[in-house]
């Protein structure tokens, strides 16, 4: 039986509403009784093809397969799924290798594909040599081994991390061209297992005076940051697994302290030690990278949370729409205050907008995945962002955030730290022929 | 300042009650202003080691460590971490490779550990020259491709999988000796990331004869299996990421049939077909390996739920005990009907039980981990853990399993399949030298 247009929308009820400009869809089509409506939205003609030959057999159905491995890796088809890197040769410089959101979903990033940042490579650590010791103004100094740590009570949470000059290059004067990897690559999320920082200062005791904590970890530069004690006693821990399995080299192996919200290179990585102190120790990043100079001549410094902010991956640069109709927009939010409230999207550069769907749970401090059903018309349009956390803050506008921090007014390579912290919008426009470019608007 | 246990008592008030045999401590001590109470727990001079030369410099630290890779890998010192394979050589039979349970933490099994089994060998499949084609009792026939499925509406969930066979040494006459991998190895669980299957449907149209559907891989057996319709428009999904990237190949890659909670094996991986059927199809699979004769004669066929199920572990086989002292004991439950809504724990052989943590959040459908403290005396111990699932539905015990479903007369090698669907519990013995073992009480 042929099904037209008109009995299928009397089979499936009203069609779903358009709630914004460019053809921006009813999230809550999806929402009722699963996706009863979604025939009716998507019309299959567009997506689905008709099956005419349902069971071609290709080689691979006609032979033995391949022997399981002991740790499975991707596919080979999947090589192009990879980190980005700044210092592939392993200059005397920093490395950073940024995570290819547009071609992963959900909200967890596989740890192969973490992003990291180390400055002077990874250190090859002996797990069972590496030791982790807190002292200063505590009551009892002490040493733990891994062995150690893995008999306190642990817990595990999901966070995000984010270095704080992920999307910098939004602070260029001219809209640098890349994909959502290279403005915003140096964020990911997993599930973080391991001993809360609170228990361990509980063993050990905390004179009153102190205040701070200085963290260092086990590299070369032995990388040093001065946290609020507060901090340690609220949701700080000793990371010592990232989604399941013991921390990726990269990422700190084998423990990292986790800071859940805050920029990530106060997450210290192959952390080795733990001073409790009266005031901050005014180290190397704390002191230089990350207090950039503000345009009324103070330094930014000290400010510690990675605010609200989100940004699409698919549709993003480099997925080009083939053909008009329906198309699933999708992305990460997240905010170092807490759970994402809302999600807004725009398929016009921002001149109107509609509720995304937030996919559950939504969880604190972590990537919450949002969903909206779009249907492209085949005409130019610019999609944006703009999240809301449930402390009540929104996304600012990348041009309050530039009237408080300043426009750089160079135009930046892609891969340049103009600025720290940047958390506004990020535009994608589609052009007529479906290819997507990183504009502002 | 010198904290005897005395002003130690006073300063963190009345230490943890001992809420059951053996030393099981009172978890709500955890849960209470988060670890206040932990010192008072464990004591410091039992796990913490008095810092006497806090920076002994390794040789890590000296010098430039290695390069940031496009894909990350586990650290070298790691290796020990990895699936254990039943057909290392790939002969002419089935493959399995397990999860290393003692080896992981959190509730997410990382994709290089995730248990596979497959028939023969894993297929290296060309996702562009894949497709998945819906047909039989529909209103039209439709084929996809990866990257039609890409624009459709997608969800992502945390789900297990398990093997109808896993757990099955416990049918054994006598207690099987093995870790808790060798034992419990074919249950996983990752956030899967995909298409519901109800949204496909909705673009094929069902004919109101389909009762059943058929779902069919793309590996040489053409594995196969009949699954009820009502699963398609419940939560079944056609999944294409696997925590995060592409499945894995093991899993299915480029996209499976999920079916949360239900069978592993009625999860079809390599997914190629689904045939919408008035009647099950009585393929292979559920017409032999899935069809076990009961003591009765009838044979024990169409049961799909993985039902109630937990197991403890850390610690396990191959994690022996040092020293008495504090430890907490840890494992993963789950179940096909929902959330596990409660789990006790034994440190006596199952005569006194106290209730464990549950890790939050608590997910369907998937692992939740639990964490008990307790403090070991240095004698003899028995480990158990038995969990309740929201619909009410609690772990049976072994002899109910066994008089419902019948014993194996031998005792069986620990990889042989004498049974489906145990979910009874697991005892670990603790022997005065630390060292666990699999016991039957």
């Amino acid at each position: 039986m042929e099904t037209t247009p008109t009995n299928r929308s009397k089979r499936k009820g009203k069609q779903p509403e358009v709630v914004a400009g460019n053809g921006l869809l009813d999230r809550r089509a999806f929402l009722r009784g699963g996706a009863a409506i979604a025939g009716a939205v998507m019309g299959y003609t567009f997506v689905g093809s008709a099956a005419a030959e349902p069971l071609q057999e290709q080689p691979w159905s006609l032979e033995p397969g391949t022997i399981s491995p002991p740790y499975e890796k991707p596919s080979r088809f999947e090589e192009k799924v990879a980190r980005t890197l700044s210092n592939p040769k392993g200059e005397a410089r920093t490395q950073h290798a940024r995570t290819p959101h547009h071609l992963i979903n959900g909200t967890i990033t596989p740890n192969g594909l973490h992003f990291t940042i180390v400055h002077t490579g990874t250190p090859d650590i002996d797990p069972d040599k590496h030791r982790l010791v807190i002292h200063g103004l505590v009551k009892r100094p002490l040493e733990f081994t891994l062995e150690a740590l893995a008999r306190y009570p642990m817990a595990s949470r999901m966070s995000f991390v984010e270095c704080g000059g992920n999307s910098s290059p939004l602070f260029s004067k001219e809209p640098a061209q890349g994909s959502v990897q290279a403005l915003h690559g140096l964020a990911s999320c997993a599930e973080w297992t391991g001993v809360r920082l609170s228990t361990l200062l509980d063993e050990t005791g905390i004179d009153p005076k102190a205040k701070w904590f200085i963290a260092e970890g086990a590299d070369a530069p032995a990388l040093s940051r001065s946290v609020p004690l507060s901090k340690a006693l609220d949701d700080a821990m000793i990371a010592l697994y990232q989604n399941g399995e013991r921390l990726m080299p990269g990422n700190g192996y084998p423990m990292r302290l986790l800071l859940p919200g805050w920029e990530g290179n106060m997450n210290v990585k192959f952390l080795r030690r733990i001073k409790l102190v009266e005031s901050p120790a005014l180290s190397y990043y704390e002191a230089r990278t990350y207090a950039p100079i503000l345009p009324g001549g103070k330094a930014y410094q000290f400010y510690f949370l990675q605010e609200v902010k989100s940004f699409i991956t698919q549709p993003s640069p480099g997925l080009a729409l083939k053909e008009p109709g329906f198309y699933e927009i999708s992305g990460v939010a997240y905010s170092g205050n807490g759970r994402i409230s809302k999600v807004m999207v725009s398929a016009d550069g921002g001149r109107s907008w509609a509720q995304a769907i937030l996919q559950e749970p939504v969880h604190s401090k972590a990537f919450t995945r949002f969903r909206m059903p779009w249907r492209w018309d085949g005409g130019p349009a610019v999609l944006q962002s703009r999240a809301w956390d449930e402390a009540g803050y929104v996304q600012p506008t990348r041009a309050q955030i530039l009237a408080a921090r300043g426009e750089s007014q160079r135009v930046l390579p892609i891969t340049a730290f103009a600025g720290q912290h940047y958390n506004g919008p990020t535009s994608w426009a589609i052009a007529r022929n479906g290819e997507v470019k990183h504009v502002y608007a």
